[in-house]
């Protein structure tokens, strides 16, 4: 069965956000890895659970109260589906991907031990490094890199650095600069050969691709929605229900609780053993409603409409002069997502000479320091898409890089 | 000067949710401990900046995202000046009060020894129990809890408790389930006199009353946005600056941090070096528009609206025979909660009876086992205020209670 084409001109009447003016010229939105902008759908049905059903959840027997909780607990069964998780248990409310890789590192603190490893990759963001780097420094355990080959990840270094020393390997299943999309169901299975647990940062994969956790045999697997078309501050932790029930809670507090007494207290089964304080009530419902969205067009299209804007603009690009593009030389292994320099130009110059053109993309070094220093540039600029991005949209940025490029032409290229 | 008084009426215009019929009677929403509603004006702002601004923050130079980087730093602004922070440092955003004083007792245990005590009251939430109890257990500190007398905290025995042992002193502002408002600026002064640090869990004063956390003179102070108007998932934790600069960040990842290498990382400046990954930019907006939206009404205004209807409805509950009502004797110490119980009824089965009246009341232990434990209640009842209350709301509550207990009269009351 050929896959739908995305109808981008009946998806950009569901983003108002798109049809305005920035700098005298039309908005092209380019800045999805960031985050994307949310469809009048989500927040429809955001604004809808705050005028009719708003209350506090799991905790009233009243009318609204029983509402919202059936909302909240709906959205993690959607996720649940989403992501194909085996059991809703298994789906923990974040406030992002960042807090989710946070609690995995802690909870790789309470049994790492002097001489064990952790490996991850040098393409890793920040979220996915610093929680390490704690986590060996508190247990003296060992962090260790997979560096790349050919712009990609090394698979034969991978296979060097996990060996049945590696306690926890964690990388990213999408690249935020480079765009590559890695082997990690081939990782999962290498990890578990040597009994590691196999941590996948997902934020930015899950928005793009269709995801099944079950498949990628991953023991973890976190995720944002404000980068799927939901709203900000919420997120999803994806663990093995094994696992979670090993793994102590990280906040503490009301609803997490079966019962408190002056000195002690224990939890409630999962998932809301993860789950205290108020949780994002309306922002679990908006990420459900974006899962609909989502759904409703159908991940393998979305992934098959971001290929087709990579197939179509990446020979455009590197006909560019002095423009050089980073990670993947094969287009198939990318997603949506391309980083670039332009001659000696900053890339913060470059990217507010897009914006000048009305070009919405990112320069800096995306929270990925480790990677900037390994490509030995001092940042990048990079352009991201989403399901709302056209052949039109590629068109003016590669006529805006050039005319950047003209802009700038007095010798620095 | 007098106080001008709130024009519900005119506030019930903003809160779209309240006019519904709930089991065929008008809605009469009395569970504002657990959230409160939001008005239009604060759902317009979040909606506006999904439409107009959304981009993420502090990451990037295009247009979208130096809007949405302002809008998100003006919350911070608009926060300081609410509770008078003597800087903006001092104003963390967090997932909401149960994440705050999680980061406090986390900070605590990286100072606390074996010996050392903190102080917290029997009144406490779970969310200012639990995490104590964490710090305790880690640390070998011992946790000692303060009693009541006459439904109130019990001064003396706080006198008894807080020596030079004590290190850390954490109080509840109001109790959720006695509604009665504790004098935290003199626990402060005593704490600070055996030179222990306080913190204070606002989340059920900030929304009710000026607060001034300078005047308190606390060390830490956290709230929800979710309570006081604003959208779920969003809170503040309040620290003075030199704390906060001696705490090590809780959550690692994008943008707190200055320099990343491949085995260590600095930290940014104050407030950054908490805020790890995308923060709920929304959410953080939509306190503003909250904190902007109270201000307008006037802080002193609400909290003498909710004495008055406090004043209005107490005699009329002290006239039901087999009602029991917790917390203080006095009414001027009571904010505007009451928790109550039925004779031998159990509270659920009264909140149950109430909903069918469209009275929407909690029942349960509030998150505060340990005060329930010592009540030695099962369980109550709780109806509590906000703005938007009316007399006619507290008529309602006092019929649909008497209704209830003719209801049950067959021998339980």
């Amino acid at each position: 069965m050929a896959l739908k084409k995305i109808d981008t001109q009946k998806i950009r009447k569901d983003f108002p956000i798109l049809d305005q003016i920035v700098n005298d010229e039309p908005l092209v939105y380019l800045d999805n890895a960031a985050t994307t902008q949310k469809p009048t759908q989500v927040l429809d049905v955001v604004r809808a659970y705050y005028e009719q059903d708003n209350a506090n959840v799991h905790r009233g027997v009243h009318t609204l109260a029983e509402r919202a909780t059936a909302d909240y607990e709906a959205s993690r069964d959607k996720v649940r589906a989403f992501i194909n998780a085996g059991s809703r248990k298994e789906v923990l409310f974040t406030r992002g991907t960042t807090t989710g890789l946070n609690w995995v590192a802690r909870f790789a603190q309470e049994s790492l031990k002097v001489g064990d490893e952790i490996v991850i990759s040098i393409m890793e963001h920040h979220s996915n490094v610093i929680p390490w780097q704690q986590a060996a420094e508190k247990t003296g355990a060992v962090l260790k890199y997979v560096y790349l080959k050919d712009g990609i990840l090394d698979m034969a270094d991978l296979r060097k650095k996990i060996t049945d020393k590696t306690k926890f390997v964690s990388i990213t299943h999408v690249s935020n600069v480079l765009g590559v999309i890695n082997p990690v169901k081939e990782i999962a299975q290498i990890a578990h050969e040597h009994g590691a647990i196999m941590v996948v940062d997902g934020a930015q994969s899950t928005p793009h691709m269709t995801i099944d956790v079950q498949d990628l045999d991953c023991d973890f697997f976190a995720f944002s929605g404000h980068k799927m078309a939901g709203p900000t501050g919420i997120g999803v932790l994806y663990g093995k229900e094994a696992l979670l029930n090993k793994m102590s809670p990280v906040e503490f507090g009301g609803e997490m609780i079966d019962f408190v007494y002056e000195q002690t207290a224990t939890w409630k089964e999962l998932p809301w053993k993860f789950e205290a304080g108020t949780p994002n009530i309306a922002g679990s419902i908006g990420l459900g409603a974006a899962v609909d969205y989502l759904t409703e067009i159908g991940m393998d299209t979305i992934h098959a409409h971001e290929a087709d804007l990579i197939a179509y603009i990446m020979p455009k690009l590197r006909e560019i002069d002095g423009l050089t593009i980073y990670g993947p030389l094969d287009d198939s292994l990318r997603a949506g997502v391309i980083s670039f320099n332009l001659g000696d130009l900053h890339p913060h110059d470059v990217a507010t000479a897009l914006d000048m053109e009305g070009v919405a993309v990112r320069a800096g070094h995306h929270c990925a320091q480790p990677l900037i220093n390994y490509l030995d540039v001092p940042a990048t600029a990079r352009a991201s898409f989403y399901i709302y991005n056209t052949y039109e949209d590629c068109d003016k940025l590669v006529s805006a890089i050039k005319l950047t490029k003209e802009f700038f032409s007095n010798g620095t290229l």
